[in-house]
């Protein structure tokens, strides 16, 4: 069996993602599922102990000063570029999937970056029509409908359209990836209690309730919508395999408060495999060797497993 | 040393509230800290179990005819009834503290009841300047700076007022209930990521971190605004002993995932004393002898413990 080939992307240099990546890269484990490439700035992985023993690696060129402990736009540079250069490498084949170290989306608006995060950039580069962000911890699962906007958007956002992106790439990628024949999905709720009278919200009257209709009448097993609180609970128990949430907190206080670092992200609808770690760009224990690379690892596993089932499918 | 008397309301009579209240009575570990009363409708407790060797009644009178599996007025006037009954026992010096069982928002709203829920009544019933919502599963706690608003009201809510008096109510309690001497709390942020620039929301910037600065000043740990999804585990990690939390799911999601039922819910500010089981009326499992009265239990010991406290306060 051949091994899939994974591009690893440096994240902002000013955060922990260079160090995560060398430590995933020098990971026996990580080695013996993969095939990696580190993309980013070479002399940056070499300040985080990288050498050509570990991985070939694809150069976005040399790193201006970088300020140390936050976010600037040289960082936000070249977190973007390697971004983009790790999705021209998969996109031609040189890769067949991606592991993307965190950045931050305020290093990028500062650098000028067209896009706000990774998710907006993977769709415009490989012209995606639909996409999704996964967040999985365990058997915790959720997709989101609207992922890095202010809370006080997201009652606009609300589109059958993402809700059904959502929970339609959801329900493939259960099937698929983890060979769940009949996954079954539950919508969250917008407002508190999901009250039906329109109490306490009319979200759940108006958009939520007519969109889960349909797409039940689609064929999709989804709930709801549910109570938030209630759904969370019901899916730890093991009555769903997945939930649809509306907004980003939604989805990562549960998932983190269960699983902290181990939790992954992925990004569904593309032509090739990403997956990234749940965590940030921790700044404040960067470069200090205070990281802990288990999600990094967990992440590089992930997308090992994913790509390989892939290889799999198209070369058989 | 007395046992305090505290008042047993009966919750809505369509949903699982009686059949818990008259578990609750009958459980030696609950008889054996408090003295109680049950509150409600004689007839309604009567077809739950209850007979005079249980507990004394205070009877708010006879019940209509009830719709079964959901809100309906009757049910909304019987319930508000029972908790206006038990403030004034409570008001009168007649019980030290209450517990109730879980009401319809939407039934209150159909009875016409002047108030949306517990903590409104109370607090208009009992003239209390502030009062706060405090949940709590273990070690692991929230207060609310909004309740049961939609969640688009919610960034028109953020108060300083609001959010202090949470803050503040929250460590008296911490330090008077429990002991802790420099209760740490944590002040939620509201946007993902709580990112400074305001790239994702302006509240952490023109609200929520000049009121966590001014809350500091006046002597107050408090942290924040964090990022939701971290500050949840920084708690559950032990590095805060409360979170002050924006609007209701934000605190339930956690608490409900981490501790299912045994969630309970605190009124802060009153005279007296005020808990509730974490869970709602379940009027699809009501009086098919399903409920789980453990939330009920734990409900009805947090409030002897504490009203006994101050009982001892009041007495010394």
């Amino acid at each position: 069996m051949r091994l899939p080939a994974l591009a690893f992307t440096s994240g902002d240099p000013a955060g922990v993602g260079p160090e995560l990546v060398v430590e995933a890269l020098r990971s026996p484990r990580v080695r013996g599922r993969c095939r990696p490439v580190a993309v980013g700035s070479r002399a940056v992985f070499e300040r985080a102990g990288w050498n050509p023993a570990i991985s070939p690696i694809v150069d976005i060129g040399p790193a201006g000063p970088l300020r140390r402990g936050g976010p600037c736009a040289e960082g936000g540079r070249l977190s973007f570029l390697a971004v983009r250069q790790a999705v021209r490498l998969c996109a031609r084949g040189l890769a067949q999937g991606m592991v993307t170290a965190p950045v931050s989306k305020d290093a990028w608006r500062m650098a000028g970056a067209p896009c706000l995060d990774h998710t907006e950039l993977l769709q415009k580069e490989t012209g995606s029509a639909r996409v999704a962000m996964l967040l999985a911890a365990g058997t915790l699962r959720a997709a989101l409908v609207t992922r890095h906007v202010p809370l006080s958007a997201v009652a606009a956002l609300l589109r059958y359209r993402d809700i059904r992106d959502a929970a339609v790439l959801t329900e493939n990628a259960l099937r698929e990836d983890l060979g769940i024949r009949s996954p079954r999905l539950a919508l969250l709720a917008f407002n508190p209690h999901a009250v039906e009278s329109g109490l306490l919200g009319r979200e759940e009257e108006e958009t939520l309730g007519p969109a889960a209709a349909r797409l039940r009448k689609e064929g999709l097993s989804l709930a709801g919508p549910l109570s938030a609180d209630a759904a969370w609970a019901a899916h730890r128990a093991g009555r769903f395999d997945a939930v649809i949430a509306l907004y980003h907190d939604q989805a990562l206080i549960p998932l983190k408060l269960a699983a902290g670092y181990s939790v992954l992200n992925r990004t569904l609808g593309l032509p090739f495999v990403r997956v990234s770690p749940g965590h940030g760009t921790a700044y404040d224990i960067a470069w200090k060797g205070k990281a802990d690379a288990s999600g990094m690892i967990a992440a590089a596993l992930l997308a090992a497993r994913l790509a390989s089932r892939r290889f799999a499918t198209i070369s058989a």
